[in-house]
This record gives structure tokens, C-alpha cells and sequence, in this order.
């Protein structure tokens, strides 16, 4: 099922960039659930396009209708739809692209598994608009986690070589994660982050476009929820994380360091702390084991590669005349896509954990 | 769903260390493939113990027994269940590590989740012993999958620092594919595969592992199979490659690189070949775009970490007591999990493609 | 998943009758398949509440907004979402329903299952508005399948004891079926429909209801879709026929009949007939045989009571308050929930269907 | 999936009548569940051939073993599988089957299926042996469920016309399930189980075979369990219920009687009782309302057409050569699947409603 993940919540992510609108639907939310409104456009603002030089120039509102699913301010149980319209389209910027394949992007790929029948306008149903309504599912989800004190943060650890400090793997506190949600451009440390700013407007300038890492913790998940095999968290996150377009990588914890440590460098070592909570000196296993939390914060790692549209002149195939042929992207894009894509990782991590959440009794 | 995984197939693995048998049940194999019994065979013994300084010293047979869906030599179409005994285990080895968490183990995060009713002799369910009927159902699928001419390769691409030449992303061959595969340690420079096997001689010796990376590709996947957003082909493998034991990290095409590139380094340009294909010139996307094979190889690395059993004395806690101790893992242990678990990347891939494979109506 | 089915086509049903829509998602549509929107309407207008004495005086439009998965007249392949506006609740009917449980309702149960959170305005998620985006679905899968040369129709077999013919087990045509699905009053013999509307008129008068019974058939199904065990047709028709409010029976071919029946009576026997095909000289059997179609057509009964919402003073309780209580259902109410559910089973039909003819190579 | 069902709990039924051997893995089984293996030997065994005049002379020990998943006499949380060896074959007595169409049987339909590569010795996948796995399933639900103070039980409700009294659906205690389930023949009147033993041993000197119809009860069942739509009771009950060779039909409660019922004779009145407990005093709604159990007994009654294998001389054709044939079926067959389907029947509910009990936080 393309667009459905079924899971213990299930939800489906529908729309085209150029359609009349954009949307998804949870199933199997928990019923009397509080969820702020607000708190949900605070989230889903932070993905939406700023009005700065990171980001595309295409204004878009983004905000979220509810159709069902929630009433008097609570989540009923039932299935929960949102609905983004799809207000400022300029089709016209994307006409010449049905048929020239923009190099890194899924407009021939798609071609081929729809057979010619799917609405290329602006990406379609491919487009990086569809993170919208993951978003927003991410963001309910996160509302119900936070009750529970569970906090999933992520911020830039990376873009283009320049990089962040990563999050204390012991002992990030929500208060941290917080503050590097609120933040413009979320970085731990803002000189880097102001650094990452000027790579990101040198591409913009030269034409061109740059990739990057996210990292994001969460925090206070309750040592015990996850299956082995193949429906533990990684699973689930790894399901969810390489829905985002433009996702080329993922790790957790110590992640491809791996590759050169030795078991005695690697292990985490155990030990009853004063609280006589079982928990761990090291957390190069990234908060899971077996699939199943340890209770240690939870950490991956998300490669993105940098914005495939851009303004250069790039060589590629009218893939319906099956011809060479040259192409100069037009419209308006990102030269970098990680910033926006903060909340996204987010937003899969917070549904992977709810998600898992769900199988335990005393949710 | 723990030990399941659903989608055009689904199959679950079963099975404890100790218990009687292991094994797997695939749903929804397509009928009238034949299925030849001594490729399984060696498929497994790739991943098998061998009688090397490599690896463990436990001697199994770990031949599978084919208990339903096949007949006659090939594929019935209903369920095809294999059965491997178990007849080597050892239980008193591990009779002391019922309380005490060995690091990097599932022994804790298993006895939360299933509020210690699991059987923890070995591992259990969560021993890398799981890891064989995986192979089982991987080496079916490429049996299916080479019928089509599809191959799938996977060598060891990094044990600890030491690294492989990796596998050419556009021109690899099966006969490249095979010529690895044959070989008793799967590297493409045997000199480098020589100095891999000298480090994890020395990891033994100093009672301690290494870790690694395993690159694994696939040849002659037709382009269109797959799916945008969250049932892709990147999110399939993914959810499969992260059920095998000490995965850490996954990473496509170019994969965590892109953080470090524009996008005029990383987009790879189309053209139409001589033979009137859609290719391109370069190969940093990995065969997949938007989650749909493009046609060009599907590459892909997995990170491995060191065997978490190591002789060492470790700091730990009993987790039933609440109280630190010290362990000292005794039983047989692999140094390096990462020479045994390349026929083990293959076989999610392999049943990932097949997965997708049965999508297309022409298959 | 309360209302999402998943297949190989999934949907997930949503809304609530007093929210701000009601809709669909259907995920895994074939992509260039024509819709005729005009049909759909006219599929969806059968459903809707009619301006005679055998239905609800309330009026609705419930005509559907397609947004996504819709594109230059055709199915693009990714999710299709249609949206129906609530645009006509009047709230203040219900008002005192929320804490009276009405017999017959799901309004006890729903506020057990929901924790008290569920929308209960005019039933909310369990009202039968629901079945408009069922039908939705089911006539886009319908218009799908007689391109295929598949038809789906349903009558009224009978009406508090009033019975109508039954199609003809072997040779029903399209035309036939046409004839009927055309009709106001959807009945083989017209005298038999007069009756029926006499009863359900007298019911009404008599501030009461009538439960009856809707046969379906399905002609031209290949011979050889479905499975057996838990994934055959008529484990699919079933899951999604009892998804449809009112429904308590269900049977196929000679259904309950088959307790008064020997096997020499039963058996349909093959034969070979002048073009060559293998029919069968009775179709007891109902069109499948271990769960897969025979070729013949498939023939199903389902019996809907009378509706639960009555004028009449009936005891029941105050279930915030758990005390006794009387109550009189106001508000708009069909007499008889069968001539609009007529409709709603040829949808469950029409999904059930297309979801296996996708199983096959040549569809 | 064909012969998977997934759910909250999830299983696969394998294996072909004359293969090794058959069986089941069932996924997400609660952990910590003591299981009796000797009532699970005892149920299985009522479904078991038996030596009397009612059923097949082919004798088999139909004893599970398992190989997973239970561990120091309790369930591990992890896959539970268990096989069922096959050793009583005689395939020389269906040599001759493997062209000629049994009527009323799957070996055409599933010949087109799997495209001729089925197993179809004795039946193959399709064989009514299958129901062996099933029952052990269906078993190790019960006893989890009987330590909830849920019990399931079914009786022979008819059989070629000849009734049985039905359960009490208001009153049924656990000691009148009990009573009948000890039964050798079990209907509620011995003297109607005498009549129907004697129709049984006349159909089977007719080389005849007769249906019948299984009534089947479920008390104590929380109310507040279920899901409306798709994922309800009715629709859980109903997918495994038609999974059960030679049903043809299913209702709920009053069933195929609403037909005839005015809504003031059909709805079931609710009242506080005296220990508070919201109630019904009639209980034609089978104890489900919206697809969510009311807390009333749920009832349910489920017709079998007679056994298709009949001596007799029937027409048929050869589906290899497609030419008229006729066809002895030869080997041993019950006259009547019925008394044997009672075990299978409450294994199928059994399983629907562990796998509804397990969404609730308070199971």
C-alpha cells in the first residue's frame, strides 16, 4: 500500500501538490485524547516555507482543517482526517516538466509505476508538500507522547560539511529539546547553525543545492516497548524516516561508527542508578536493543541529500520521446531541504513511538 | 506484529535457540517456481558457523526441512513452511544469564517486553540463530528473482576500519556478483579480505569483536517497481534489513556522503543508451527514486556492530535482583557477526524485491 | 483498525454524521482507470435519502468532492480521496440521545468503546451516513470491473416477509441487472416491490420498522480469483458486508438451505459446455469453492434488521447516569434501512471483487 | 494473504493433507499465559476422526507439537508454532482425482489458482485437515480467554432438518457450555443427537452425505470490545469463520428471522439489573451492537453443506483434458462435516475475541 502504513495506528497520506488538496488519515488514535490546535500549527509552521533565504519563496498557509475524528477539543477513537488545501499553485511554472525527468527526482520512476497516469504537477503526489500531512499526524501523535513525558526533539547536525554539536545521548533534558524547536534555524549551537545559513545561500546563489544530517533524540520513552524482528523500533522509525523524500541514509545510536569499534569500545555497560533505575554508562546502542527500548534516550541519524531541482542546465531524457535532452529546473525551490525537514523526522518518530506506545497496557 | 512482516508477502520467523526448532513460514510465494534444494543449502551454509577462525566453534546443521508448499520440486503457492531442528545447543553454557543483562543484548529490554516469560537460553528468540530461516525465505525469493535475471550480491565492504573496494555502481555483473559469493570470505581485493580476517583473529584473541559494514546491490530490477512514500522500495528493505540482529545504520546509494555534496555533485543525469534505455551517468541515487527502482543497480550498505558477547569482564546488573554485577560471556561466540550475516543482508533484499516484484503484472 | 480495511486495496471509511465531512481514502487503485463521475452520482443518489414514503424526509446532497488520486478524468494510482459535505444536521434533534442508550444503537457500546469521547451527534462514526463514502468506493471499483466486463446488482429479496424472486442462479445478464439497479423500488417483480412499500408505509404509520433481506449477485467473476483459508471471497465480502450498520446474516448460494440438504442434492456437478468452458448445472455453491470463484456467478444474501430507531416509547437506560429510563427516538428516520442499503452491499461486492481480480496477472 | 489473518494477532495456517506435516504459527499471543497441554489434546481431539458411525474410519493422531513460543509450561510472548505431523496417508486413493473435479469441491477452482501447482493429494491446502491447526489455535485462545471468565461453546443446532434446542441466549452459563462440549455427539437434547446420529448413518448408507447448521455461544465477554465498521466483531467472526471448509452462511443473533421482525419485536430493550449492570432483556442483536459487544451473550450460527465427497456416481469433468467425465469419489469421507466443525467453530471465535480482548488496557 503506497501511501498506508498499518501498524497499531494506521494512516494514510493522500493528495498531489496541485490538486485540490492535501491530507491524511489516522485510524486507531486513542480516544480523549486533548490536542491542542495551535500547538499543531506551531509544529506544522516550523515545516511550513519560511520567508527567508533558506527556504523557497512559494507562500503557502498549510493550516490543517479537521473533517473527523476530534471533537470538543478531544481525539474521539475514531478515524482522525485533516485536510490542507492546495491555495497558491502556478502550474504553469511546472508544464514543460511532464515529460523531462528532473535528475534525482521520482518524475520518471513515476511515470513508469503509474504508467503515465499519475498528476506530475509540482511532484504530484511526490511532491515534498505530502510531509505536510505527516506533520500533522506527527504532531498529534507528539501532543499525546508529551502528556506522558515522552519528548522527541531533532535538530541540523549537518549541511554541507558544516556541523552541529549532537544531543547529550544521556542526559538531553525536554528543556533542550525545547529550546532547539523554537529556534528560526535549529541548531544546538548557533554559530554553526548561522555558518550552515551562508552554505545554504552560497548554493542558492551559485544554482545549485546542498544536503545535510538531522539528528533527534526522544527522550523518557519507557524501557520495554518494541518487538524483535521485524516490528521493533528501528523498523518502525526506518519505515516511517525513509517516507520523507530525499532520505538516503539512517542510523542509530553509534550508527556507521560501528564499522570501526572494537566490542569492548561499543558495549554499553549497565548499572542500577541511584534512582534504582536500570541504565547504561554509554549509549552507543542508541536507546534500543532487540528492537525493544531500553530506556536510555533513543537516537537516530537522517541523511538528506541536497534538493535535486536546481536552476543549472543538467543533461537527462523527455522520457516520452525517448530522447537526450536538457533541462533547467524553473519554479521555486529550497536549495536545502533539511531545515524544513526537521519536523518531519520529528513527526515519524513521534508516530513510530505512539505507535508502539499502544501495545503496552498501563498507556 | 513482532516476528511478521506483511505486505504482497508475508512471512514470520519462529523459532528459540534452545527449542526445539526454528523456523519460517512464507505466505503468497508464487506457484510453479522451482525451487532447487541444493542452492538453498549452500545459500545457508554461507551463513552457517564455518570451522574457521572467523567464527564460532558450535557446529550446526542448520538444514532446513521443507514442511508444506512445495511439491513435485517446485513452489504450490500456499504457504511454504521450512523447519530447521535444533540439535547442538548447550544450555548449560548459558544457564547463568537468566539475570544478568549481557551489554548490547537483548536480555534486559526481552524480559521487560515480555515481563520475563521468554526463553532467554542462547537469546532465545532474539538469538542471531533467526537469522537462518531468514536465509531460508531470502534464497527462495532469489531463486525466483534470478529466473527474471535479477541478482543480488553483498560483500564485506569494512570490518574495522579495514576497507573492501566497493561493488562498481553501474557495471556490475552477476558473474561479479557470483564470483564474490563463492568465495569462502567475500571481499572483492582478497588482500583486503586477508587483513580483515587477521583483525578478527586479533579481536579474538584480545577476547574482544569488530564491527563492519556489508555493501550489498542488485542488478536487473526492473524500473518501476515500488512505491512513493511509505511501502517504497527503501522502506521495505529497510523494515527487513533492521530484523537482522546488530544492524546499526542503512544507507542508499550514495547515502550519509550527500551531506557533504551540492546537488550538481549528487543528482545523476539521464540519458538514453545505446540500447535505447533510460540509465544514468552516475549512480549516486542507488537504483531508487521516490521509492521506485529506476533501473540502475540498488545499492545499499548496512552497518554492523561488534559481537556484543565478548570475554571480557563487563559491568552489568541482574536484573531481577536490581544490583550491579560483573559478567564474564562465556560460550561460543563469533568475534564478527558481519562475515555470517552477508547471505543474510542478501536475503532481505532479495525478499524485498520479490515483495515488490509481485506487484506488476507482467512478473 | 476500526475502519480502515486493508487488502490489496485498502480504505479507510471516516467522519462523523454531525462533523464537518464524511469521506474516503481508497490506497492502491489501479492507476488510468476512467471514472465517470456522472455514474458515480448516480450509484451514490440510489443510497441517498429519497423523497418517498419508504425513507427519510431529511434531505441530503451527498454528492462527493474527488480530492486526490483523480486527474484528467482518470485514476492516477496514488491515494483517492473523496470528501462529502454534512451540510443539513440539525443537532438539536439528537440532543438528548447522548446519555439514552437507543436499542438497537451502538450508543452504549460506542461510549464504553470511546471512553465517553466519541462524537454522538446523530450516531456519529456508527451512523449510517457512513455507508455514502462506502458507496463511493464500491462505484469507482464498480466502474472498474464492467470495463472488465464484471456486473454486480442487488434486489430486494424480501421485505418483513414479503418476497421478491431471486435472480437466476446461472444465466442472470447485465441487462438484467441493469433493469433492476434502474428501478426507484429495486425488486425482480414489480407487484412484489408494491407490496413491499405497502408494508414499510404501514410500518411508518405505525411508528415502527421492518427488517428484510438484499440478494446480490456478481456475473462473468474469472474463474480462479481468491484463495482459500482466511483471504478468499468470501472472507473479503464478509469482512466488508458486515461493515455495513443493520446487517445480521449472510450466506452464499443455498446459504442456510444447504442444513436441509443432502450432498447429492447439493453438489453442482461440472460440465463442458458448447464453448467449452467448465460451468456447473447448479449453482448451489454460490460462484466460489474454497474460496476462489468457479466462473459461475456469485450469488449472496443479507439479511438487515428492522431500523432500531422507532417512535415508540421502548424502555431503556440513562447509561452516564445507570439508571432506567423511556425513550422516544425522535429526529428523521427511514422505516426500513433496506431499499438504501441495496446500493451499499453492491459496493461491499464491487471492493471485495476488484480487490482480488488485482491478485491476477492479465487484469 | 491467503491462509494468514492478521490482526492484534496474527496466524498462518500451512501445510498440504498428504505433505509432511501442517500447522500454525500464531504471532503476538500474550506472554505468561499458563497453557494445559492436555485440554488443548482434549479439544483437538473432538475435531479429531472418531470411531463411530458418524465420521471418516481413517484414523490419525492429529497431536500437535510445539516448537515455539512456549516455554516452562507458559506462552513467551514470541511466535508460537506448532506442527502436526502428517502420518496416516493413502495417497493411492486419490490418484485419480488430480483431473476429475470433485463437485462441490476446490480442486478446479484451486487448480486455476495456482495455475496446476498445488498439492492436490487428499485435498491438498484445501483439505478440511487444515481445521487441525486452527483448532489448536483456536484452543490456546480458549484458555486464556477461560482465565478471563470468558467461555466459548457450540452445539450441533441441526442437522438435515433435524433441530436441536438452542443456547439460552440470555442465561448460558459456563456449566451448560461446559455439558455439551463434554458430549460425544453434542447437541443440547441427547434425543435429537440420536435422531440426527441416525439421519447421519442413513445418508451414509445412501452413499449420501448431509449439512446441518452449528450454534455457537460466547458469555462474559466485556462489553466495550469490538470496533465499528471494518474491524468489529461481526467482521473479525466472519473472516474466520468462512475460513472453515463447506460454510456457506453466518448470522449473528436473530440472523435471517429480522426478515420478518418489526423493529418494536426486534430492538432489545435495555435495563439497569440488579447488580447494575447495563442489560437487555431479549437478545436478538447476538450481543454485538456498531460491531462492539454489549456485555450480552453472543450467539452466532454458521450452516455446513453436506460433505462433498459422496460415493455416488456424479458427473464431472476432466479439467486437464476439459471433457465430461464421471466421477466415484473413492476413500474415506464423513457423511457430515458438521459434528466435527463444532471444535472448529468455537476455535474461530475463540480467536476473534482474544484478539479483540487484547486492545483493551484492562486485559
Amino acid at each position: 500500500m503506497s501511501s498506508t502504513w498499518n501498524n497499531n495506528i494506521g494512516f494514510t497520506v493522500f493528495g498531489e501538490s496541485h490538486g485540490p488538496a492535501i491530507g491524511v488519515v489516522m485510524d486507531n488514535v486513542p480516544p480523549g485524547e486533548s490536542i491542542d490546535l495551535d500547538k499543531i500549527y506551531q509544529f506544522m509552521a516550523r515545516r511550513a516555507p519560511k520567508q527567508n533565504k533558506t527556504s523557497t519563496q512559494r507562500k503557502e498557509k498549510d493550516m490543517p482543517q479537521i473533517m473527523s475524528g476530534y471533537f470538543n477539543g478531544k481525539t474521539t477513537g475514531t478515524p482522525l482526517c485533516a485536510l490542507i488545501a492546495n491555495t497558491d499553485q502556478h502550474s504553469q511554472d511546472y508544464s514543460n516538466l511532464s515529460r523531462l525527468a528532473r535528475p534525482g527526482h521520482a518524475d520518471y520512476t513515476g511515470a513508469l509505476r503509474y504508467r503515465g497516469f499519475n498528476d506530475v504537477r509540482g511532484g504530484g503526489h511526490f511532491s515534498g508538500r505530502l510531509t505536510a500531512p505527516l506533520c500533522f499526524a506527527g504532531a498529534v501523535a507528539g501532543q499525546i507522547l508529551e502528556k506522558r513525558g515522552i519528548y522527541v526533539g531533532a535538530h541540523i547536525a549537518e549541511i554541507h560539511g558544516i556541523k552541529d554539536k549532537a544531543f547529550d545521548p544521556i542526559n538531553t533534558t525536554k528543556d533542550m529539546i525545547r529550546e532547539v524547536r523554537e529556534k528560526e534555524f535549529p541548531t544546538i549551537i548557533d554559530v554553526q547553525g548561522n555558518e550552515m545559513i551562508k552554505e545554504i545561500d552560497k548554493a542558492r546563489k551559485d544554482k545549485d543545492s546542498v544536503g545535510g544530517i538531522i539528528e533527534c533524540i526522544a527522550i523518557n520513552v519507557p524501557a520495554g516497548i518494541g518487538s524483535p524482528i521485524f516490528d521493533g523500533l528501528e523498523n518502525s522509525i526506518a519505515q516511517l524516516i525513509f517516507g520523507i523524500p530525499a532520505v538516503k541514509g539512517l542510523e542509530f545510536g553509534a550508527g556507521f561508527k560501528v564499522a570501526e569499534m572494537t566490542g569492548s569500545e561499543n558495549n554499553d555497560e549497565f548499572y542500577v542508578n541511584d534512582k534504582g533505575h536500570v541504565v547504561t554508562k554509554t549509549n552507543n546502542h542508541g536507546g534500543i536493543l532487540g528492537g525493544i527500548a531500553s530506556g536510555m534516550p533513543i537516537s537516530l541519524r537522517v541523511a538528506f541529500k541536497p534538493t535535486p531541482s536546481i536552476a543549472r542546465p543538467q543533461a537527462t531524457v523527455d522520457y516520452s520521446a525517448m530522447k537526450n535532452e536538457t533541462l533547467e529546473v524553473k519554479g521555486r525551490h529550497d536549495p536545502c531541504v533539511v531545515p524544513r525537514a526537521v519536523p518531519c523526522v520529528e513527526a515519524a518518530v513521534n508516530i513510530a513511538l505512539l505507535n508502539h506506545m499502544l501495545e503496552y497496557p498501563n498507556f
